[in-house]
């Protein structure tokens, strides 16, 4: 085990976390607010806890494994949700630590879940650093490292691929380093087009930069009570077109940017991706017809639920827990299959659903004819029995890990509908469920224990539940 | 496709539909009721039906592949479900076919899930018949042909392993005959035993028999509207007990017999099975404590209620829907798990769940020494790739079928906590839910869509989906 290389990338990620506070800072000062002084401290102390590492313990062997990889992501992901907490607590705007830190790991993990009655009395600096949490755990804070810091080279892919989510990792360009500056650029220039978009529509400054940063982490936090309930038709058509975007594997915008317009469109992920949003929007806007006085109405509430919930979002512009059975379960099933790997999105991911249907349909044909070799493929590639593994062996530790979740949020006096739509909406990095945690109502009435027990669910879904147990796992420590 | 051989064998099985007719029949006759022209006229039709396949269409080649042992499985089920429901049609004790079907169903599918309100208002007769169900669905309508038909015996390992459930098939003794024979030979002296024990507390001698085959089969189907409540505690533990009992693998019974008494208690599934068992019993009793007068009346209820939904039997002596919802979700993840594989019981199977837990365990291993080799053993032997192959492939169709009817329910005005427990118990063949389809209510209010839907879902539960799915399936009966 490497412990001078986890100390010193844990170190260089405090300095990071010091001079990205000095956006919301900047905010808070522009809006004269009195919270500026709660990131001044915060800063201060992620400094302290970060030169020190950073100076004396530059390590002499930079390698790697995957062991380390896991450990420094969970211990970067832990360390930035404790220092996000910082700036609630002293402001005193969140004054229970539990309650900001929960708050902040589902801003990073983009979540968007909330304990906030009524977030329209918060301060723009803090309003505005919840969503930027938003569009930092969007793509990654260890792939934010990479892309502006010149030293973490040494097999620093067993952090990128321990932090993207999906079943098959894939580098665009030889250099790790290059990899994460691209994957943020991509980034960067979608936010920058949707916020441009936003004041197109007459939407101010300050709500056009959160709510980018809430789509493009497909996080969900916004800034209103009725989150975009109260926008134009236009401004919700292009959240909705934006959040799906947000749902797409960024190689696949990588592979556009190059211009493989073909193998863009022949991917296998999106083509499903796609249908599956259709064919949901379809059968949505049927069930919901009667609820709305237009056609037009029933489907851009139907589009931008889809979207929202299938992205893991969270946004919503109509109280969909009134919404009848048959579209809640729907919109459930949604929450589970999440959008595609290497978006910033939750969930399973559209790529693992294909490959387990795929895993099935192998069963049956092996059922059928006993004695045929039968190979899977995605995208004209044979996937190795190793990936075929590892997909099933996901599938089987999603689904424990969920029913754990529902069995720790039992001792609340909450129905089960409430309990279980709360399970499925923070451990697939959605936000809001249905009953008591529906879209109009939040996660306040929820104990200590289950926030805390909520909030590692966040975590163990945005980092796909491995780097985090194994943290946990004794054997991982012992040397061999 | 050997079509003479499956339609032969069709033949035959409606010939011991007629057979066993005789039982119920005998039962109506002896306590005078007018039923017993419904069962006469079964039996007639069954003659009619199996007469002409049998005496001239003996198949030349008996010589059957797995394609034809699902598909001899599956139309065995469907016709003997039809069959079954004609005595309550004609009788006109249940007069709609849908709700008939669907109790039949639910007989030989060992679910236990009635649309009766009132069962005490039923003839013995039809009582008895709807027992009787169970027990002839627990071991199975084919493993029953087997042992007691001469001539079923080229390839029949095909059908014995598509109606038996569990991930591994083990033949007892080399002659598959044979082996249906001790399997039988030891269902009917534990039913024996445990209609004494219940004779010796009290029990009168209709009651006795119609509970030991609803216990035998792990059914649930009683004679009382409140189960099992009214009964006196020694009654009460001695069918916790027998659930307990039915839900072991029966080939540790005949290892029993044979004297191997340390391989019978080295299984890993049955210690499994045992401590799941005694840790939910703990749990549930701390839980539902302060619910009843003394500590021993608490145990007594959750033993048996862990019992009865662990093995998927479905009896009650409380009405577990009011316990608090920490039990609820315990009794809702013991529904999925089920008992052992190779009883009569529903469920995932304790084996499969097993066999997960170290695929999630060798996926860990995998992910810190990428280069070791890993292999999953299961009582000392090496599990080969296919097996594993097929658990995760079962476990993914497994979650898949349970989405689908939960969101063919979700038409219903039912809340989601009655849709997901209906979906769970009748899927898992238990019986009773919570909610609208508690212990001490029924399936009458859903929908005939909904009751064939759940019908369905029970036969897939029993059959565990395969055989169904391949049935309905173009590429089966392609030749190739």
């Amino acid at each position: 085990m490497n412990h001078r290389m986890i100390f010193y990338t844990i170190s260089r990620m405090m300095l990071l976390a010091a001079v990205l506070l000095i956006l919301p800072l900047a905010v808070s000062l522009i809006y004269g607010e009195a919270c500026y002084a709660a990131f001044l401290w915060t800063l201060g102390i992620s400094l302290i806890l970060g030169l020190p590492g950073t100076l004396f313990c530059k390590p002499k062997k930079k390698l790697i494994y995957v062991k380390e990889g896991f450990l420094i992501v969970t211990a970067a992901w832990l360390l930035f949700s404790v220092i996000g907490a910082l700036p609630f607590v002293i402001s005193g705007e969140i004054p229970n630590f539990v309650d900001a830190f929960f708050e902040v790991v589902s801003g990073l993990t983009t979540t968007g879940a909330s304990i906030l009655a009524n977030v329209e009395e918060m301060s723009h600096g803090l309003l505005f650093f919840r969503s930027f949490t938003h569009w930092i755990g969007g793509m990654g804070v260890l792939v934010l490292v990479m892309a502006v810091l010149p030293d973490l080279s040494g097999r620093s892919i067993h952090i990128l691929k321990a932090e993207m989510p999906g079943p098959i990792f894939g580098k665009l360009v030889p250099r790790i380093k290059d990899t994460a500056k691209i994957l943020y650029i991509i980034y960067f220039a979608l936010t920058l087009l949707e916020i441009f978009l936003l004041l197109l529509g007459g939407m101010n400054l300050f709500e056009s930069v959160t709510h980018a940063f809430g789509t493009a982490g497909t996080g969900g936090f916004g800034v209103k009570a009725d989150s975009i309930a109260s926008y134009s038709p236009y401004l919700q058509w292009v959240i909705t077109i934006f959040m799906l975007l947000f749902g797409i594997n960024f190689n696949l915008f990588y592979l556009l940017l190059i211009g493989k317009i073909r193998a863009f469109f022949r991917s296998a992920e999106l083509r499903v991706y796609l249908g599956i949003f259709v064919a949901a929007v379809i059968l949505v806007t049927i069930n919901v017809l009667q609820l709305y006085p237009t056609f037009a109405e029933a489907l851009r509430h139907s589009a931008f639920q889809v979207s929202s919930i299938m992205t893991t979002t969270g946004y919503a512009t109509t109280d969909f827990n009134l919404w009848p059975s048959f579209s809640k379960v729907i919109l459930l099933l949604l929450m589970s299959i999440g959008a595609c790997a290497g978006s910033t999105a939750g969930g399973l991911k559209v790529s693992r659903v294909i490959i387990l249907f795929r895993l099935i349909h192998r069963e049956i044909r092996q059922l059928l004819h006993p004695r045929s070799v039968n190979t899977i493929k995605l995208d004209g590639k044979q996937l190795d029995e190793t990936t075929l593994r590892s997909v099933s062996g996901y599938f089987a530790v999603y689904m424990l890990t969920t029913a754990m979740i529902f069995l720790l949020l039992s001792f609340e006096p909450f129905d089960l509908e409430t309990n279980l739509s709360a399970t499925f909406a923070c451990f697939n990095n959605i936000g809001p469920g249905f009953g008591a945690v529906g879209p109009v109502s939040n996660y306040a009435a929820y104990s200590p224990f289950s926030k805390i027990a909520l909030s590692f669910a966040m975590l163990m879904g945005r980092l796909e539940i491995f780097p985090l147990v194994l943290t946990f796992l004794p054997g991982t420590w012992k040397k061999n």
